[in-house]
């Protein structure tokens, strides 16, 4: 893949030009293609971001197939998340500077407390990541820590603060407390990992017993096959007494089950729609029970509390792969094939 | 009705008989029998209270007929709320003296922060109020507000800490907010009344224009007819925006449109089980949505800190008739009837 | 005084010229010059503010007399409260748009949670609102209530929202809890006013009947004359048995009274420095007792969330007086006489 | 030492003889003398415990010398900490049966939510633990953890349950923060030991290095001499940025060091007063910087969520040593020494 064009720093501005994928309009990957593009400038008050790394969710898919609730905008650059390093900046920022390594807060304009009730999300309704650079205003980024390369960083956006707001967002688990994962996608892993950070125990399930392996080396107290235990919930149950949580990433073929784990008066943090058909839900499943939350990411107050965690922990991401710049078609490909543990990651350079 | 014979004091303690009644075994009204009984003497660490009002829920109307979810142990004495006069004190009391006024708490030993794994309610589980004079653990008693009669002070126990614990219990709403109520059962017309201490915006349903105009005095700002608008959550939703908090005590009939007024991220708290039937839910009626909560009555310190609030404001709950303690039956037919306004009082003498 | 010439607005920007006040060298109020400036050109991300009026804090003057912790820059515009029109939107905003009626967060990129560790006060290390026009950072600004006037809201960013957080921020009252109010200065003055809104009891301070009408008149309970009873706070103490909070403005010479005021295990919110001289602590001053807590304003979340309850219960606040921009001296000189109830304003046209 | 005599066990009732040291008036550890007492017979709604260790805190000797806050009635069984089996259970007892193994709460009816106004401190204004037998509401008991011994669980309820809240209670630390632990006192132990499996970072301070090692292999970060570096607070601040959190034992002679430590907003607990002597605190020691607040031990709900953890981790208390039952003047006279790391214990048979 041509890289785009010579680039030179006069003054804090970058000048040229650089690729960026656009997807023409939801449908197929097709539809999926590289532009040239000149390197946008920064104006008072913005920064600009030369992109390192991105990494992929199913969410990205889900826009591809354009199959994303609230559709999809025409011609925009796809992904949420991404880090890089700052190479400009504009007049007034006091924020970053020239050099620091971040990452882009995947609900955008959320800073704290409640969510602002309207959002432009990155591909679907504002341009994403997929590019080389990218001009922002700075109060969307945060720092990225110290220990972790870009790739690593760009994983957390989306599945990293997902987990932790299921775990310690606006309901905090307390250490002691016992935690079910569901599967092995970005959020379950992230959910294990920083499960053992704040001190709780995790169930996992999973299908296959090689990734039951993976997942108690990660640190799932307990891990149970979900094919071979179509009644995990009751199980799990069971075996807890009922945990305090579940990161319900299934959907609606798996939260009849998902209610049946859970102590009363707990929760089932509601996160994604991994399947589409299930069981309807009756009012008893949900009356007297646990109470439901839907996860909608998370604040950059949310990402900075994690990654100062992260940071002190050294926690490191599981990436599953890396693609280069040029194979995001393959990437998107093996995302859909739901066949990997952990994150899927490009490199932009 | 013969009362219970004399009635004498020596040393803080009280001796003589009593009337209670009994539900024999749980099925019909005709089971509800009286009995004459020693009057209980206080030991150690006790108190016994002159039970001087009761009041009654649709819950009881279950246990009588055998319709309460876990059961009705046989020849218990009905009734979770109840209020009364200190009359003796065991050795080495010190939380209530001779003559202070009191209340039950619902859930006995939950005394504050989590709820308590098990409990045994008052009516099907262990002794309820419906008696002249009931030994108890201190602990379990909140003194009542002063401006408060008796008769007022019994309606609280259930309902008015159900509403409490939906508006200020683990997610307590902002001032401003605004808050749906069905119906006017005692839940509901609490939820309106303290709602407006609370600094509480209220929209109410109701099928009556009678009611429409009580609901109104009481301080809701806007009423819908559900009769007349059948899709009343999808209107509450234009009119409002969404609401902060639905107050949601109907059940599988209503769940549906409770879930179409609230807005995203906030809460639908679940109370009760008015209906019994209505359409299943689909995961999309909850996922993306608000987040759903049973509200359990509350705590000994949420029926405190209601008090505080009530007895500074001068509350006053609402009372839609009283029966005298050989009227039990009479007061439990008219419960059935669906057709009152607040709370069903029984006098003990 | 002569305005900043010709305004014209094409395109969405508005060009000329807007007279400024800057501090030359904070000193005296003989450094306060007015400059006639050109008005700013928003760039991409930004608005263009019309300020419509400003009001005075205690802090303004501290900087003017170079009397700030931190000190104060040269020749930069003073005053941290302002409110106005945007007249002009910047490429990709979507926040505001033109015609908005805004006013500014005092902490400005505090957006929720925690306060951030580095901020630029307006006046002291950045340019205040004691201008014309203003260029911003839309996440900067919140909407102000429709019933205000610009005057009103003027005053709402530094005095409102720090009595809003001393009552209902991190550590929130409930209603029903009494709190203390000292003097009749604006963040006294709008701590009544809230926590009427707010369902609280108030016990105010201050130094002469007239006052104490008003204050009673805006809802304090209860009133006591600091200087006649010098043990004010042992009074408090007595007469409501320990308040929950105490809203204190005083400093040193007020803080030994204020913990005597306060409840065992309730709060004492530090506000300000309005004295500077007192008695020192001792350690069983504050161990033992109340907690202590500095509020430092708030939040933008903080400021809409108040917003929406001044807006629902149509709170207007108490304004002592208004000066044209032309007498920005003289409204100094009146804010150091210390004789005023409530807030001082200036009209910017 | 003599033991109380035969014991027979009848119909759950346990009947004979036991011994009970009693303070006969504060002053001197001579004033503490063995009485033989009849064991206590349990009545309705009570549980006889057989008290099998107990644990000491400085207050214990304070109460001895007659120094302590609210004074010490004559003739009272002393110590704060206990724990035991269960032995005799009275009619309608379902919390506990007999063999149950349980530790006193320190703040008797402190249940949940804020603590009681009024409450009778054991040892105090109450019959404490010191004895063999001691009949209980079994309200004001928990449960121990399965993993520790009666002795390592006598060690809890006071020093545990204190940094547990200094740590986790109402305002809970997030993993990742840095706490500041003074000493090698009871609770900076718990505290050290807690943090760990909380995810926080601990700085310690100490006087000797051999302390210094012990403290890193209980998990600190960093370990400060406090005698060779006297300015210790500010060395924290400079090496920390400021810890989010101090546990502040020492009192009078250490706060203002500990007020330096901490960043901006964070907290000091304050917990205790092993010094009396100190400089006095002006207004600015704590305004503008730390939040302070007093540590009440904590509520039985508190020590419960702590057990949990503690089980879950199987954490063990840190004892310095242990004596028997008649050498309780020598275990006072070991505590007045200040020369352990950990608890201090004595085992009942």
């Amino acid at each position: 893949m041509e890289k785009g064009g010579e680039i030179s720093m006069t003054n804090r501005q970058i000048s040229g030009y650089m690729q960026s994928y656009r997807l023409k309009r939801a449908g197929t990957l097709d539809e999926l293609e590289t532009v040239k593009e000149e390197i946008p400038q920064v104006q008072r008050g913005e920064v600009l971001v030369k992109v390192k790394a991105t990494s992929l969710n199913y969410r990205d898919l889900a826009m591809v197939h354009n199959d994303y609730p609230g559709g999809v905008a025409d011609n925009l650059i796809p992904l949420s998340d991404g880090a890089g390093e700052i190479v400009a900046v504009g007049e007034g920022v006091r924020r970053f500077q020239v050099g620091d390594r971040v990452a882009g807060n995947f609900t955008k304009e959320w800073f704290g407390g409640k969510r602002p009730v309207y959002t432009e999300p990155y591909g679907s309704h504002s341009d994403g990541w997929l590019t080389e650079y990218k001009v922002l205003n700075p109060e969307l980024l945060v720092a990225i820590p110290d220990h972790l390369s870009y790739e690593q960083a760009s994983t957390l956006p989306c599945a990293a603060v997902t987990a932790w707001s299921a775990l310690h967002g606006p309901s905090p688990l307390a250490a002691g407390d016992t935690v079910l994962t569901l599967g092995s996608g970005g959020v379950s892993v992230f959910a294990i990992q920083l499960a053992k950070l704040l001190g709780l125990r995790v169930i996992a399930t999973t299908s296959s017993d090689k990734k039951a392996e993976k997942l108690k080396e990660l640190g799932a107290e307990d891990v149970i096959n979900y094919q071979s235990t179509p009644n995990w919930g009751e199980v799990v149950k069971e075996r807890t007494g009922g945990v305090q949580r579940v990161v319900e990433v299934g959907g609606p073929a798996t939260i009849k089950q998902s209610l049946q784990a859970v102590a009363n008066g707990e929760e089932v943090a509601m996160i994604g729609v991994l399947t589409k058909e299930g069981d309807k839900l009756d009012y008893f499943d949900i009356f007297g029970r646990a109470s439901t939350r839907t996860i909608g990411v998370g604040s950059r107050e949310d990402f900075e509390n994690m990654n100062k965690l992260i940071a002190d922990k050294k926690m490191t991401p599981i990436i599953d792969s890396m693609f280069s710049f040029d194979q995001v078609r393959e990437a998107f490909e093996y995302l859909a094939s739901q066949k990997f543990f952990g994150k899927i990651v490009i490199r932009h350079n």
